[in-house]
């Protein structure tokens, strides 16, 4: 919207906020969705091959919590820099037809449309699960999945079973809604301390400044507040630059 | 029973099956416990200080899961040769009065009574929470926590608030009862089926041979059976070594 | 210097690029470093205690690759946000008064000055192994160290042991220069081959694009070109986007 | 010997005891080969397939160390419950045949003979490290693999580039020998502490008793000894059990 002139109001990009989405996105997301998950199926993670389409944070947390956990990981990505980044990570990178056989669990979060769409299902795996954990539910396409299915069961509450032509059962969870918030509990709450108060405080600049229309970043000194506010809850109190130290940043470093 | 002479009938030690105490203690109790915990609580664990008291196959698998989601972890062990190695596995090794102000979540895993008891409490930091994963609710003293308590407040559904004199909120899992079994739906299906096969085997076996009373191993090809089953359910077949190498192995390596 | 308007000539921030920093800084100096210390005295890493001073590209791989290894790993940061992170990928986090005495590996990485000076050196612990992995001599104040030495002795080649007073035992690492490049072989080649080839194509683009004087970002194309030719000598081929995902992305997701 | 009743003198099994196999072989072979790979040939270990053929207590070892590094590890095992211990522990296992084509290092480490054979040249990728890491250079077949080739050329110290028929180029290090010792400086000095102390417990007991002829155990006692000195050169110092939990130990668990 802002780059297309449409944005007639002052609005802060919380997302964008260091405090929101190192934390909320990787940590948040990584961790209720890989609880989500066994939750809904109570299966064991170790010794499973995850697939995550999508090495954003909430990718990147998946992936990491699911190996935390004793997973191995594919991870489906388009962009190069991000493909190469999971790779040194210690995952697998592959393009979706070579990863989706090969998927025990196959996780969507691109943040797009259509992550595991009709011209996949032909791959997957007989057992496969399904989750979605990305933007909403277009990025696993559920109609034609239910489509191309000649049966659909519900085996436990969440999980429902599509039985594909050749006898593929692939098992998608809640639907392809967001698996962490529509199969669990959501974020866990203390990393929810840090969204909120990100958006509190974007909240209170919106309020009291006189802000132009448009996008605006949450200054980084209020950032930091945040993030040291959290520390200070936690008993942590860091060292601060010296004077010397200071100076020595600030100037370029010739003499 | 089999020391002291009292076993009259032939039994099988299933437990010492490495099909069994490899998978189900380490990873099936290792997975349900963090689950639980999370389950409970809604918080996240990246970042938090367990406290793991034991470091048999049960602790070492509490401690590998807290670790894999993110969590620092000190162990806390009589035995040094297992202190040594939580030690070289990555965790803080410490006594029970140097660990217990730092945890903030404590889990016991001893095996034994008292893992927590009167005395510590008042080494506890506010806020802690406390679960047992270990034997049964001797591990910690419930009954002297609820005494030295001055009130019990249930927060949210198996989790009880004690304060304790001074003020420090020490808050119990499920009452000190098994956590991933009295908190949450227990090991994962897929981690029990290696634990049944083996109490299967072992049924069969006692139905099946004329065993002379008292403590029997579970045979080694048995055990073994019970593995290779399993990989092949997961679509695994291993190499087998040529006659050969087998005659390698055999021979004393001397020439 | 482009702050201070004293750049009379176009220059691009080659560091800046993600194909140079994410790996490079992170995972070539991590891994080298590492392996310096490692090649430097001979000495086992699991189960020691790290301290990373500074948590920027280079401390955070230095604190991975640590990790990795087996250690436990204290980050000592100013930064709020980048402490919170630290924290969450697991480590411990502390003041640098609270985290020396407990370290029995030192390693700064502040990209600053004085990391470790003489108002530290009474908190060492007796046998604690010191080394610079950060911008240069400058972190570990080594004029002031020998200065309070009463004796200094070479123990193996790129070893220095300083007895300060009361006893303690310091071994500095070549002498405090980078401890990867003066005590190891410096970054591994298949890494540099990044930084390489970031550097000759921001080369080709000053010496054929008619550029303004001032400092230039590299372009993101050419920095995912860099990645991309990486990934194609490893054999990875990645998925496009379709032209349907490609403008989902483009618009702002309201219907 | 003792098996087939020619060992006519008494002897300690000091590589059964628990401070020597799960140190030495685990953390110091893990460690020291993969140092000495990376300081043979200088390149990165994260993001590369390790194949490591065995999973006894040296290749759990040099498999975790080479993923703590960052790379993915796929595991050749023939035993089915070491095999399945791989999976969980989040390795990848083939047998050798799918597993070679993979793999950018392979490392034996079988402690028999011919884990790399003739019969497995024809399946390498181009540009695959070979190092043994097991019992002796009979691991990998360098004789077959020098016939085989039809050219060969020291590329490092330590480094021989073979090339097959097709022009597939094989880079053998240190000939086949132990990688960690031949291409290194063996297992770290503080490992071996744990293995000298254990040698020389034996040794003083082959001295002090009156052993009967044949294969020992080294006493447990002792080699908690050995483990709980160890500690006690780090500073900790264990808990002990109370006589009330000694007790609750040493009772069959019914009342």
């Amino acid at each position: 919207m802002q780059r297309a002139g449409r944005l007639p109001f002052p609005a802060i990009a919380g997302n964008d906020a260091w405090s929101k989405h190192l934390f909320d996105n990787r940590h948040g997301t990584g961790q209720s969705a890989l609880s989500a998950i066994q939750q809904l199926t109570n299966l064991g993670v170790a010794g499973r091959m995850f697939c995550v389409v999508g090495y954003g944070w909430v990718g990147r947390g998946i992936a990491q919590y699911a190996r935390g956990l004793g997973a191995r990981v594919t991870v489906v990505e388009v962009d190069p820099i991000a493909a190469l980044e999971a790779l040194m990570d210690g995952h697998d990178i592959a393009n979706l037809s070579d990863a989706a056989p090969r998927a025990d669990v196959l996780v969507t979060a691109t943040g797009g449309i259509n992550g595991l769409g009709s011209e996949h299902f032909a791959l997957l795996k007989d057992g496969v699960l399904l989750a979605n954990a990305g933007h909403d539910r277009r990025e696993i396409d559920v109609a034609a999945l239910a489509g191309a299915a000649h049966s659909a069961e519900e085996k436990r509450p969440g999980v429902v079973c599509y039985t594909l032509d050749g006898g593929t059962r692939v098992y998608l969870l809640v639907q392809g809604e967001l698996v962490n918030i529509a199969g669990g509990q959501g974020h866990p709450a203390d990393i929810l301390d840090l969204s909120f108060s990100v958006q509190l405080a974007a909240a209170r600049l919106l309020a009291s400044e006189n802000l132009t229309p448009g996008l605006h970043k949450l200054p980084e000194s209020i950032d930091r507040q945040v993030a040291r506010t959290k520390l200070g809850t936690l008993g942590i109190v860091l060292d601060e630059l010296t004077p010397e130290q200071t100076r020595f940043r600030e100037q370029w470093a010739v003499e």
